[in-house]
């Protein structure tokens, strides 16, 4: 197998739904060989806290393959013998200190400026995400039909703007762990509920925080929300077990039990390269997700789709329920949409689209041919 | 139907399990008459955000009732016309500001200092709640037996407590919406966490703040994620809708969702007697709720209950999903006690248990026969 480079693009002026224009330049990566008629191409936009790292690896010491490795590669489900796969990074990407995304977002310099943006930076919406990308692939790459798109969680929030948005481009759509609309459950536990923490620590100072004064506490905070909604009671039962025995806790509050100190333990570490900014910005982008946004209806927004559609959902999961897919099948059904729900269990819950491809990357390899 | 008076007990020195002494005043209702034998007795211990104000009213234009009012009365489930049923607030009860609570906590004088406690108000947990219960029982109202112990969530807490600790006490256990060990998920995602986000707001200052000056921000924040742990997605979704035609939030992130604003207004009446540090004491004690401390295990800790059980779970409950009740009715039913679960679903979740007990009200009518 080759080895994946980072590449990236720039576009100098983007102008956002919202009207705000924004210069934007964002990572990608791409895995397999772009045919002649580019009539191959896969477009794999990522979730709230992944990168364009969606398989394969740097370096052949490279511990850590892309997120969807066991599904995008030479002879998997989606296969890069056959399949042109290109991955962005997102606007304001968590994790803008890693060294491996390119991003724009709010920990970016304004150039009208010359500072950080902080809280100047525009809002914006996985619809501004998927109409980069359409920028990019079609003027700068000239690929003007995608083969498919596919995403996990706000990959696959990203993958249905495409899907209703530019209808013509799109011949096929697979959402993962995804939905139509973001829950107002999820928008409020995970997203609302991570920006206020953040905006309570008192480093927060309205995004403009200086670099080792920066809002962690905050930060760890939102993260471990995200975290709990995106995993099962189970999950953490087992991962992070009770010590029954310990007396410590008991004697007195401030003394953490054994399972606190583990999971934080986890959030630091995973937490490594995340701004708590363009965590903020990430979050209320997927709080405002919502295809019917600018439409008549739920209905009016499906309708639009033409591109044959498989949706695969965790019945276990948490931040994205089966229920809302169902509902989004069931209209499309009556619409006459070719699509199809594919429904798995696990107790990884929400994260089980990233973690247990197993779990139905035959579906998917099924769904491509 | 006699009206309610809040009456109050004190114990001048009551000593924690941790070896902490403390002077205790809480409030306390009763509902039917004590027959002479004290062998009608039923307790009910209030939930996490509850009071002793378990049922009736105080006056005739009262309109709120007891939270279990449909549950509590004469010719009820738990016919008061037979029943002497009584409760009690809590240690550190979050209402301390509503006038009809009673209650000891960090909000309290410490009689050593003369000032709020605030953070050396010691660790309390759910079996020193029984613990003060039974000593007010016993000592000062000469009841020596239960006929039953029955609460919601926490107040199923309380009562497992009293099951395992005063076995020969207690003839029938009822635990709604509740569980012997508090899941680990649940202490991290509305306990943890609302701890958390309560110490992140400048104003906390470690639980000594002014009247006026108090952490609002954090508290309501912790509030939210107990209310959005409490109910599920599609009650959400239907009780605070989106709006999928409006279009400010789009412009600027800091202006608010229609659903946000619906959202903090409700946080907001609902926490007007609410303290933050009492909220912060009790989301300790819910973190720590673990009938198996101190003993050898789970099944050890079942083992000592003689009174005949049953179990009342909502299917769709996230805070104390069913799955734990079914472990421990299956460890139990090994041990041979007569122990039962009685299993029902609402959209409602884990708020099912106060709000919809006319789903589960026949069979707690029939366990107290």
């Amino acid at each position: 197998m080759n080895y994946v480079k980072k590449q990236q693009f720039t576009i100098e002026n983007y102008t956002l739904e919202n009207g705000k224009s924004i210069p934007v330049t964002l990572g990608y990566e791409t895995y397999g060989e772009l045919n002649e008629e580019k009539s191959n191409v896969i477009l794999v936009p990522h979730y709230f806290s992944g990168t364009s790292h969606a398989a394969g690896k740097y370096t052949p010491e490279d511990p850590n393959p892309g997120y969807w490795n066991d599904l995008i590669g030479p002879g998997k489900a989606v296969d890069t013998n056959k399949f042109f796969v290109i991955s962005t990074d997102n606007l304001a990407n968590v994790q803008v200190k890693n060294p491996n995304v390119i991003t724009t977002g709010p920990r970016s310099i304004n150039p009208k400026t010359g500072k950080i943006w902080g809280l100047d930076f525009p809002a914006f919406t996985y619809r501004d995400m998927a109409g980069i990308q359409h920028e990019f692939l079609t003027k700068q790459l000239g690929i003007n039909k995608l083969y498919g798109v596919m995403g996990a969680s706000a990959g696959g929030f990203i993958s249905l703007h495409w899907a209703v948005n530019y209808p013509e481009k799109v011949e096929r759509m697979i959402g993962v762990i995804t939905n139509p609309q973001n829950p107002i459950l999820t928008s409020l536990n995970v997203t609302q509920q991570g920006m206020r923490a953040i905006a309570l620590d008192p480093n927060w100072k309205e995004g403009v925080y200086q670099d080792g004064q920066e809002p962690t506490e905050g930060l760890h905070l939102a993260v471990q929300m995200m975290n709990t909604g995106a995993f099962t009671p189970e999950f953490y039962e087992t991962t992070y077990p009770r010590d029954s025995k310990e007396q410590g806790p008991y004697q007195d509050y401030k003394v953490p039990t054994s399972y606190e100190k583990q999971v934080a333990k986890a959030i630091e570490s995973g937490s490594a390269f995340v701004d708590a900014s363009h965590w903020y910005y990430t979050c209320r982008a997927t709080m405002m997700h919502d295809i019917a946004h600018g439409q008549e209806s739920l209905e009016t927004a499906l309708e639009k789709i033409t591109a044959k559609v498989l949706m695969v959902s965790c019945t276990s999961d948490l931040l994205q329920p089966t229920v809302y897919n169902r509902e989004m099948i069931e209209i499309m059904k009556t619409q006459e949409k070719q699509v199809e729900l594919y429904e798995f269990d696990s107790l990884k819950g929400h994260l089980a689209g990233i973690l247990e491809t197993h779990l139905f990357r035959e579906k998917i390899a099924e769904f491509l041919i």
